[in-house]
């Protein structure tokens, strides 16, 4: 059976003259669901896609452009991305309300708007099977290198692109992804299944705590095979973590992914956030990019929630080097150093001896690219 | 009338030598009110001089060491924080209960305990008046300049000292300040105007978000005049924001002042929460050291909260240009550039246009040095 297809064109959105406008033509047996950032001042393209999916239409298309997050520019900005959605349908011989636009780059200016609808032309005229690489790279802003991954078991595929560093893009603020799976899923389904997998891998990985404008995150079901669900869901969250990890690990000035497990919490609630403020705390953040094994800095930032934690029963692990035990204790700090130099995924574990819940968060260090990249870049 | 009396100590627990031991004897006639870092991992001082204020009894000496954190360092450290207030009780001739310990520096190093009292001794052998700069000079860790601020409004008198460098030194993240008037205010009433000007300037200055273990406030009323309650507010509130505004002057490589005024909201919550994301947003803080007038950034930490705001009616100063009025609006990007160039402090006002309630939040600029101090400096 055909599978998703995709345009890609051209509309002078990004310095380098690189593609920027990607159609996805979804087959119109597909069931999708959408995940869109919750931040008050979002996207006009955002906005708009979510009354259009608010009118209930199959959804057949995707338009995402990159260069230019249509953000911060009101009502013009909401007409353009109507405008965008027109034209993609008229070219593709469906309907506007079943297209959804996305957008990605610069906050605060206006789209060229004939410019955008020429490239949505061009993309429109020919359309090739996906390519999971060319549409990652094709929706890319400042990323370093395109984040693509692929899942199966027996005949059931998920598989899936994003964009995105960090989230934290100085006014590119945006992580886009969408994954696909063939399997047969109806609608309700597929929304409580996707809401479970997006916080656990998208919601949990963090770089520096700022919530994007414009992060979207769709999840597509083709329709095409029936699949055993705990295998369909262990698919898709494997495909959808991997694509955070990628995002996380192409943030600005990154040398390494940080995986912050709380274990032992009273509530999954407390494990989550405590595992978040730890993913969060900066200065948690440069000592791993100053290789150092400061367990007192994890210890302050668990301390500073509303959440009270028992400084007699947490342990704090380093990998498998256990730093603090309900007091101070001594350890080769040495080798902590070395298990800090010589890992591309720091795991920090955080034993709260309390209960039976755990969390695990993604984070990455911070060192001086991050503050060059955040503060040379002009608007 | 007698006033403050200090003495200063050494216990060698600073690499360079200098005191670092500070005895502060308050009359007996004085009234005082103490609040406390709320971090659950916090220093085993803090604890053992809240366990002392619940005994109740009149506090009589402040015993602060600087070098050392005393936290991390459980029942040994609060048995340690105990022989210090035991010492210093047995040297001035008054009760272990009328003693409080603070400790700031290092964490998860024990005491060396002996060398701890003899320098207790030392402090206690020999007072004198109070004197501002010394004492802010002798609590001080990798403080760049004292902290004192004095101020006085006819025969009413506020004064006080402070130490913190942004509250986020690594390892020392303490901030710690005393304010003292020869006003008289009785207990409740005391610690009730405590609490609010606490919440209106140390509770609304960040530097990183991180709270310490160690953070203490002080305000000693010594008791010898009767004065007017909204006069020794202001004089109270004047002293406390002077302090913690040179606290977040001296952040870790903080080239900036940053106010952060939220206006128009419909509740003070309100106001205080989108104040405080917009001083942590390190998309913010890294604009303003690179001289950048980023209102997409502001918008964007604005919209990440779990309040609502309408875009529409938002209008967003820095200091008094608009650069955003409900939409992009064009304004001079040379001449915003040049105020922040120009400001030591920079006024970033935020108009939701929706309600009567404001708040301020200072923070600074974050640069190279923030990542340098933090990344290389070494347990």
């Amino acid at each position: 059976m055909p599978g998703v297809l995709m345009g890609v064109g051209r509309a002078g959105l990004k310095e380098s003259g690189d593609p920027d406008i990607l159609v996805l033509r979804l087959p119109d047996r597909s069931v999708s669901s959408f995940l869109f950032t919750r931040n008050s001042f979002r996207s006009a393209s955002v906005l708009y896609s979510q009354d259009t999916l608010a009118k209930g239409k199959n959804i057949k298309a995707l338009l995402i452009n990159s260069g230019n997050a249509n953000c911060g520019t009101g009502e013009v900005g909401y007409e353009h991305a109507e405008l965008m959605a027109q034209a993609c349908a008229q070219n593709l011989g469906i309907k506007k309300e079943e297209v959804l636009v996305f957008s990605t780059g610069i906050i605060g200016e206006f789209l060229p708007i004939e410019k955008v609808i020429a490239g949505i032309e061009e993309a429109c005229s020919y359309l090739d099977p996906l390519n999971l690489e060319l549409a990652s790279w094709v929706i890319s802003t400042t990323d370093r290198f395109p984040k693509v991954d692929r899942w199966s078991g027996g005949n059931l595929e998920v598989y899936g692109f994003a964009k995105g560093a960090g989230m934290i893009e100085p006014n590119m603020g945006t992580m886009l992804a969408f994954v696909f799976t063939n399997a047969k899923v109806d609608k309700p389904e597929l929304e409580s299944l996707h809401r479970r997998v997006n916080e656990k891998t998208f919601n949990s990985i963090t770089v520096d705590g700022c919530m994007s404008t414009n992060d979207s995150f769709g999840l597509i079901s083709l329709g095409d095979i029936v699949a055993e669900k705990q295998t369909l869901e262990r698919g898709v969250e494997e495909v959808s973590l991997t694509l955070a990890k990628k995002i996380v690990k192409d943030g600005e000035g990154a040398t390494k992914v940080i995986a912050i497990t709380v274990l032992k919490a009273k509530t999954e609630k407390k494990a989550k956030t405590l595992a978040k403020k730890v993913a969060n705390s900066l200065l948690v953040k440069t000592a791993v990019f100053g290789r150092d094994p400061n367990w007192g800095r994890i210890a302050s930032a668990l301390g500073s929630t509303e959440y009270v934690i028992d400084p007699s029963q947490l342990r704090i692990y380093l990998g498998n080097i256990l730093l603090y035990n309900g007091g101070k204790i001594y350890f080769n700090e040495d080798k902590a150093r070395e298990y800090i130099e010589r890992s591309r995924e720091i795991r920090i574990v955080i034993d709260l001896g309390e209960g039976k819940h755990m969390w695990t968060c993604y984070s990455s260090d911070l060192g001086y690219d991050y503050i060059r990249i955040n503060a040379e870049y002009r608007t």
